[in-house]
């Protein structure tokens, strides 16, 4: 009976995976794209439409939210879980759509490796959240989040890097000005992939 | 007897209302000075005496939430809804001083175009923010959210072209500096908007 | 009996002295490093380092209120401040590498007053966070958070001014790229150090 009045909150599971769905789906696109080298206006469509459905498991995440009185974690949590995510898929197609506008095409190998990275990561997370479900996944959850950790100061070094060589190298401050916000912009989908990492580690910890 | 040790509350629609409207002050303001194409110390003035009036008008509210026991919505919202609206502000305002910075003086289309949609978005908000007073409006509310977020929409593609345009046409570097960050951050203003039009939409289904 | 119960929530001030304490380390040494103008990697280490400690600092605050039942202020308030002080010593540790990145070595008198500035605005914030312990230090606390506020407008006005003269007189587009980052970034610290003077400030309101 009791489970009877309580079948919704375990829907917030199915949800947040299928919300960590469209972010994985972001990153391999993401990343089949630069390798490619060639971004256009059917690339702009496939990602807005990754995001879009991004943007709708959300909605549907804190719709639920409001109407549910008895949620599995604390609902501030499960706001901030649905907004990091949703970052996730933003800052991608916000890249991808930078790259249109700056016209970046042909293959920059820094961004390759860097969408390498980012697919890692946004992999990581998607294991960290399918975990929360179980408590018994406890351990392989906790080891997702210190790769997403590892990734992320990794993305710090990687980016520093590129963006000293690019200003050795690179004498068209055009150029300069497009890459730099390319290169750190790659690096903020590794810092909202570290504040997914954050939420899920204190959602563990206050139910430990 | 019950209304007697309530009237504080309703008190807050009226400080809301009053907030959007510096919100609105400063959107007509801004559109009438880029429309003339003379950001002076003059300017640079009134729109900080907007930005301070907004800002007492925020701290008023903070203020009241921090003494009353039983507010209308949740406190959460409260100050959400009070520091998005300052954010409005403060953004025309930053918007405003940059173009003096740089010394961005004369008639620029693209910034006429956007500081329209900002006009219009604004007063979409400002409608919101008064129909949230009465459940009776909750369609008209509702509208209004919706124009809000096409606006940030059309601000998108707008910024979109605009920098697309500047990088194409543009051969001075410094200038480019300069315009990509006025038209991303007329772009930021319909964002706020839109994050308004969220807080104001959380609170109506709480509420329904 | 009763302290035996409580005595782990004093403990919360000790531990954001201490995390302030990491503050004032980063800014004083920003000033020294600044000063003598030369960013090298052992300077990047030593800024690390100070990073390191004010982030396990923040880190043992966040533990620790997951554990406590009872706090000596409402628990979204320390996570506040021990957000917004971590962000103070990150952002000064973003300066030092980006400084690092872009090859800036030898003395700007512009950032070391700005650096001046921050040094004064993170004393008045370690002396607003010690003063939070005592009732008695109440105005204290409210007049280094009054100095906080107005070495921020002061920041703000340096920032203007100092761009205003890099895009007069600069000519190179590659260092008006560099030196717009680091004046913009300088003054984020002010506003972070506003960020925590609110939650100092809206602390002492709910405790009156």
């Amino acid at each position: 009976m009791f489970f009877k009045f309580l079948p919704r909150e375990f829907n917030f599971f199915d949800l947040f995976e299928k919300q960590a769905g469209y972010c994985l789906d972001a990153a391999i696109y993401f990343k089949e794209l630069v390798t490619k080298g060639s971004v256009n206006e059917e690339a702009i469509q496939k990602i807005r439409d990754i995001e879009h459905q991004g943007d709708e498991a959300a909605h549907t995440i804190i719709d639920q939210l409001n109407k549910t009185f008895i949620t599995p974690f604390d609902r501030e949590d499960i706001l901030s879980l649905a907004k990091e995510l949703d970052d996730v898929t933003d800052m991608i197609n916000t890249i991808i759509s930078r790259m249109m506008v700056y016209k970046l095409t042909g293959v920059n190998r820094n961004l390759v490796q860097f969408a390498s990275v980012i697919e890692d990561s946004v992999r990581a997370l998607t294991c960290a959240v399918k975990g929360m479900r179980n408590s018994k996944h406890l351990k392989s959850v906790s080891e997702s989040c210190v790769e997403i950790n590892r990734l992320e100061n990794l993305g710090d070094t990687m980016r520093d890097e590129m963006l000293a060589e690019l200003f050795e190298r690179e004498k068209d401050p055009i150029a300069v000005i497009k890459w730099k916000e390319i290169y750190q912009d790659a690096e903020t989908v590794l810092d909202i992939c570290e504040d997914v990492a954050h939420v899920v580690g204190s959602i563990l910890v206050k139910q430990a």
